[in-house]
């Protein structure tokens, strides 16, 4: 076949049995187009026999063209954290019901990849959150984000307290259960609950959504997507930050976490016809009668 | 003098160094209006020399006629929570901002304490609840609550899952960050910044205020008084249930908790002329320009 | 048939044709049972011949046992407010998808309604509102709503001013779009749309919600169902007082609205299991996968 | 003075009479500077004797290169809207308390213009709305916006329906009280209030807020700066859109409002330490105890 796509990687849900059929079943009709199919390692363990080279996700940057992920959202955030240093283009196939970056349902795979190896797909570019932890000056921790990077109170019965500073200047105190900072993509996640707005994911924004806020008008804030965010923890006593709800890290007092956007965004290949509202109406069922 | 407390137990914010001076210069003050004056001994022993009875709360029942709290709101809950059970009426003296329960400043204590001891005051009844935790079919925990009591998903990244019952009748399955059961007094403390609505102290009833609920129509539900409520939690990693932001206990899954009014309410004491629509607008700033 | 009532009042959505014929089956059910049935005379009018008497709602009093609703919940509400001096029960058919207070299908309902006429149901008590606008001092317009009592801006471009009086003692001024005062009944209308929490039909209870508040710190609150309001305009350009959306009356700055709980609740009768929060988790979708 | 400036157009708040001695002495001290002062004429006519060019707002395209508002941050919004089209930049002047986009004091006017005219300031670009409204397929109205423009229900009892279309593809029909469209400096006015979330100025961005919307999971979108919205009324009886609370037209079923980003952007010229968190902080009392 004359896809651009010559290597294609296939990753499922972790530990997830029912998704190694499927799995399979596309590897071989991949293969059977005389492409070229490698397993991730981590699922490769879980599946039973099979003859497709394993790779782990770490491994992939230069070796894989294309990246097909199935599970739900919560395993396409955590691919897509790995991979995007490597420009890998992802493309999420759903077990379920269909989410906002799995859109393609396991039922109709087969015919709905081969015509987006064909050329037949969208491009879209989101952007990730890269997030440094220092304490005493050095720095102990960093992580990516896809959604969020959530900075809470934990266990603990007191609010957290923190000074944000956009672009070295100070914007508030925040006393709070927690301060969500999320990407356009995290925006209808935990940060609708919290009350934060839906941004597009075309908007090269970040969104500051404060959880259970002491001051009542303290209010979401939209700042530029190239905003350099520094949170210095006045008040930490049992606080965690947690990066897409997956990977946490405790802070002390005087932590600071400084937090801007990638270099390298995600880019999420879509079939054809992919609307973002239309999954938006269906996720936030506003198209039911109340 | 000739009031209808006869005896005052007097008492202090825990381990607050400031509070000293004023209670014991108060202490003076009600011993020279022919007054017993007792100090809660935790209270006492920060105390310098002092020539008062020293008494534990939790002996205070049949031997105090009233009980003047010098400290802030949060002192004067844990103290309401100890001496509910006795019939205690309470008085709240406040060190530094006035707050919704400690009406009296430290200032102008002596005046003010003294026309309410010849009669002058308003008295007040506001309810608690009392909690219990039963895992297995026994009761392992039990708590009173005069704010609130909050079931949280504490550290862990995963929302809490748990199953609400109304008088034995099925409301909902919450999935949120956590779900406050609130007071008409604590509506005004987390509840209100978890985005749940102010109770009058005088409406006999229960407010849940889900915390940042995953079903974007999940919304505050406020109930009568004496309604009985049931929350089973179906998921539960390390979730926590917390009374009044005090004491707190963790929870496993399907473990229950049972919360109801709890049978004596807590008894304030306000000087003539306390508003409580003048504490809201103080506290909330509502008179403030924007 | 022996039934406690013996005179049957029919009512039907206004103008609508589709519940002519539903309508006089139901009738002639009746009827058949032994029971005497007579129509409101609006709805009478636009069914074909028919023998039975017609007779105006505001006639019905004395003269009626209960009164049968086909229509939706606006129609309830309309009829609620006629008939609440009679104290003639009602109960709601439905002709399209259940309301929270008409409950019962017009498929099922010549079932429901004899078991119903049989003793089996449940009688609930609703509160209304009673509201009076006075003007120089008198008294030029008052109306009931079963729903809320709405000041709003209207027309105009600014927010409304008024000043809020609960008991005689002053809570706000309030700046806003404009100011919803709901019955637990209508806490689940208007009110839950503007942000107000839902108020179970059992509490006595009026909530105060205002519609974008110019203070971010402004928030819904619930006092007791027998408080007295006041609410005086100090800037009503072209706002408007309205009653369950139906009826309404325009202000003039320096008007006062004065509400308070009508003496006389409504009564619903609802058939036996009939359950207020299965109707809520169906009305706000509460079991939808999100 | 050796200003880039060389006429500067002073403009005061309508028919205001205090603004007349501080706008004619500010007159006197540019003009004291070498700088050609003109007054826009309905401001001049406020104004006692003078002896500056009277010149009307639509007429100073070319022949001002700076203008200089004395009033509130509403006085501002008028003026923005007229000199969009002619790249004039703006400077605020505040009577009162200090605004979003009036930011100097009259007090110190003379001394923080006179740093601004010799070059110590800051530029900051902020975009506009233009917006049309189509009848039958032609255009009948259009106006520019720089807070937003607002489609409300007005007088009319029942919500407004419409449908919103974004770059031509189906966002949701929105039922509600109102629907507003913001840029980002009207993020902090009407917007803020309904519930919006607050767009930092330098971000190029649509917000569209409902206003007590009938779905309960409909929640404020942001979009990008250049997107085309297109809404449809499906309801307006009496429903009428406002742009910037200031003029205002009245809407037909079937009408169609085109809002997109206006070509210019409004330039206004801001002191020196200039901060827009600053006037965040101070606007929303984040600074104020609770």
């Amino acid at each position: 076949m004359d896809s651009t796509f010559k290597t294609i990687a296939l990753i499922g849900k972790y530990k997830s049995l029912e998704i190694a059929e499927p799995l399979l079943k596309l590897a071989d009709f991949l293969a059977g187009m005389g492409l070229t199919v490698v397993v991730d390692n981590l699922t490769g363990s879980h599946l039973k026999h099979h003859s497709y080279t394993e790779i782990a996700l770490a491994e992939m940057g230069g070796k894989v063209d294309l990246a097909i992920v199935l599970g739900g959202d919560g395993t396409l955030l955590n691919v897509a954290r790995t991979l995007a240093p490597f420009k890998i283009p992802l493309i999420g196939v759903n077990q379920g019901r269909l989410g906002f970056l799995t859109d393609i349902s396991i039922e109709t795979m087969q015919r709905t990849i081969s015509n987006m190896l064909r050329g037949d797909y969208i491009t879209e570019n989101r952007m990730l959150l890269s997030a440094a932890i220092s304490r005493d000056g050095k720095q102990i921790f960093d992580s990516l984000a896809f959604n969020d990077v959530v900075i809470h109170r934990g266990n603990n019965s007191s609010m957290i307290e923190c000074e944000v500073l956009i672009d070295g200047e100070y914007l508030s105190n925040q006393r709070a259960d927690g301060l969500i900072v999320s990407t356009p993509t995290g925006s209808t996640a935990y940060s609708l609950s919290a009350g934060g707005p839906i941004l597009h994911p075309a908007l090269e924004a970040i969104v500051l959504v404060p959880v259970a806020p002491h001051n009542l008008s303290n209010r979401p804030i939209v700042v530029k997507g190239d905003a350099q965010l520094e949170i210095l923890m006045h008040r930490a006593d049992e606080a965690r930050v947690r990066f897409d709800g997956h990977t946490h890290f405790d802070l002390l007092r005087d932590d600071k976490v400084s937090i801007s956007r990638y270099i390298e965004p995600v880019c999420l290949l879509h079939p054809r016809g992919h609307s973002y509202y239309h999954t938006l109406r269906e996720k936030l069922l506003w198209n039911q009668p109340l």
